[in-house]
């Protein structure tokens, strides 16, 4: 599958779009990325996920596919003969699931308990889990900012495990700056009007 | 895998057990049930779910899986000798949780379209898509008379597909009466002092 063709459809402050990134530098495979303006979203987009409209999607070949913890385990099924981002055991693959969704709804407080003393969440093995989480790192300064909440105090492990996650080349990559999207976030709010 | 031991944690309305139920007796698995009242949960509810304290919670020889959607894939993936619930394609299995995760989000209108002439939501083959769907069956009723929405008229494609459904055994015997459903909800509000 040397000739796969492979775009993401993206906004680049979105944690969300990050995962797919992340993702592919996993398994080792190129693509290209379409920034999307979301105030003027573009036919491409409206054409390539018409239920949510939303980033990102994953065209492979030609073919879209969307959200991004669906599109993260498509590109574990599709690519599995690279290296694995959910485990194999049924039970074992349950519990990354439970988490990547756990992130979805609530976050940070109890992954540092549920990341202990582990490497990655996958144990010694970086995976679905990491990818879900990582992306959030880039908004870590603007969450607290803006939140009031001091990451580094509350959850260290996971302060810890993030720094680890950023030695590999698939996620360094990927992530955009932190700073670049604080700027971003206060001028945004300061289009909106409020305070900052 | 005889001496299986099956267990869900449950309470008889919700939904999200019966896809459960479903999934299990597709694979044609024997299974117990304990009913939690959701006013008092029971210290087992508590123990194998402490992160959310939701119902259904599955515990397979001991071990809780716990999200309806993670448990019906983790059923799949255990007992992946017998019928398969999402197909064995990426992109198919893609498109499933897909529509299982727009479920959970929003339903029915789209969902009418994306059925459009087949049989089940997987082609000629009931699986994933169908049990995360099916158990809304039971609250069609309740949603019409309180949310004055003619499921019938609005979706004609999702009502024959339902009484498809019905004829399975693994659904007929899952599901609870929508009768026995809305005499709840109404003694329900009754009991919160609102009209009825």
């Amino acid at each position: 599958m040397a000739d796969d063709k492979l775009i993401i459809v993206n906004f680049w402050p979105s944690i969300f779009g990050v995962r797919v990134r992340i993702a592919l530098r996993e398994k080792g495979l190129y693509f290209d990325e379409k920034d999307e303006d979301m105030q003027n979203k573009s036919p491409l987009l409206l054409e390539m996920n018409p239920v949510h409209k939303q980033i990102p999607v994953l065209i492979h070949n030609g073919k879209p596919i969307c959200e991004s913890l669906i599109i993260v385990q498509y590109i574990d099924e599709m690519w599995n003969d690279r290296v694995p981002l959910l485990p194999s055991d049924p039970y074992a693959k349950a519990q990354a699931r439970f988490w990547a969704d756990f992130i979805e709804k609530k976050i940070f407080k109890q992954l540092e308990g549920a990341l202990g003393e582990k490497v990655y969440f996958g144990d010694d093995m970086f995976g679905f889990v990491d990818i879900v989480l990582i992306p959030f790192y880039m908004w870590f300064h603007t969450y607290e900012t803006y939140g009031n909440f001091n990451i580094g105090v509350e959850c260290p492990k996971l302060i810890a495990w993030s720094k680890r996650c950023l030695k590999r080349e698939s996620v360094s990559k990927s992530l955009e700056d932190p700073n670049k999207v604080y700027e971003f976030m206060m001028s945004y709010r300061k289009k909106l009007g409020l305070e900052y």
